[in-house]
């Protein structure tokens, strides 16, 4: 019985890293879709969010059946209800990137406003995240996970920049709003992607050390911020 | 032990409907501050969600603890971890109203583009669907549940209305892009607060029957959509 159960966690684990990588492979394919204008590449990725939405799914069942089979305890019950949350944040990945995907639909047939540096940017450290985040749940790496909280900032500023730069395109020449307003679109997409990269983290750190780092918590009373979103 | 048990599930319940309220609550707030631009109100935003997310850690705890000392079976399983969903789903709603409040600040000293409309229905509506979503998960009513994730079409099409009419206001006027941009981004905050809404009925359905309907997987092979956001 024990020794099934951890062939059980390991698989749970195995299954969490696949879906990590879809979820990865799904925003760099995005956002090269968006690179190309490449109306195929975009419709691909519809096909690949519901093959991650039915991976979720399918982890869902994995962790509730493991919680009423095995009863476990301790770290083993907080992995499991970790790896529920990590689950769910990485279905959502898939939806950001469907959102760009639609994104380049609209796009298509048009001149892109510029060549695209900082969105390329946002999505491969995003992307890098979201491995990382993976990598440190795997080693259970709380010093790791946490080191990753702080990048979350560098994603926040290209953001803000994205947004400043295209709000400036928008002013000087008003014929091209509405193709701006997609990019701005875009980069919040990725700015998302970046802050559940961060959410994972932040499970991995409660995995490890059954602490809560979400919110603040552990800078109690330090002010908070309001992003722009 | 058993009624111990009972109670400590009534307790969940009631803190889950209390973080519920609270979630509405905030996301009212935040646009009523919207349509006074009143940056007291806004400011207020920042501690009412810092509420929420000492609460939501709570609830989190209170699951974990459930499920350790109790190893619920069946029902009472998927209730709980179906509560450490909508636990984290009413947390992000709070988030929304944050960024709600940011651009109130933002806003704040410039005349309005025009009054609003559509957004204070838009929050009307999706505020409404925490509410009757929380309702059904006290009542474990899936056919409410499963009715009310119908209605998230409403607020989509009020999204998109109010990004036509604002891009419309920006070609016409670019002084009004930045004032345009920020009304875009609280519509796009109020769409996903009633997709959050949708996710908990989903919860609700799950812990009523067993079943996932979360991905339409209900309606297996069924084409999806391209969303904008």
């Amino acid at each position: 019985m024990e020794r099934h159960f951890e062939r059980e966690l390991e698989g749970l684990k195995e299954q969490l890293l696949l879906m990590g990588g879809r979820a990865e492979g799904i925003v760099l394919k995005a956002v090269e879709a968006l690179r190309r204008l490449d109306t195929g590449l975009a419709q691909e990725i519809l096909a690949d969010d519901r093959a991650i939405d039915r991976m979720e799914i399918d982890i869902d069942e994995r962790c509730v059946r493991l919680l009423a089979l095995q009863q476990p305890m301790a770290r083993d019950l907080r992995f499991i209800t970790a790896a529920l949350k990590i689950n769910n944040d990485l279905e959502r990945v898939g939806d950001h990137a469907v959102n760009i995907a639609g994104g380049v639909l609209r796009l298509a047939g048009q001149p892109l406003l510029k060549p695209l540096v900082d969105i390329p940017r946002m999505a491969h450290l995003a992307g890098g995240m979201l491995h990382e985040a993976l990598d440190a749940f795997v080693r259970r790496d709380a010093d790791g996970a946490r080191r990753l909280c702080a990048r979350d900032d560098e994603v926040d500023t290209l953001n803000h920049q994205v947004f400043r730069e295209l709000v400036s395109f928008m002013v000087e020449d008003p014929t091209t709003i509405t193709r701006a307003m997609e990019l701005i679109l875009v980069a919040r997409n990725l700015e998302r992607v970046a802050d559940l990269a961060t959410n994972v983290a932040e499970e991995v750190v409660f995995i490890a050390e059954a602490r809560v780092i979400k919110h603040h918590a552990e800078e109690a009373g330090q002010d908070g911020d309001f992003g722009r979103s």
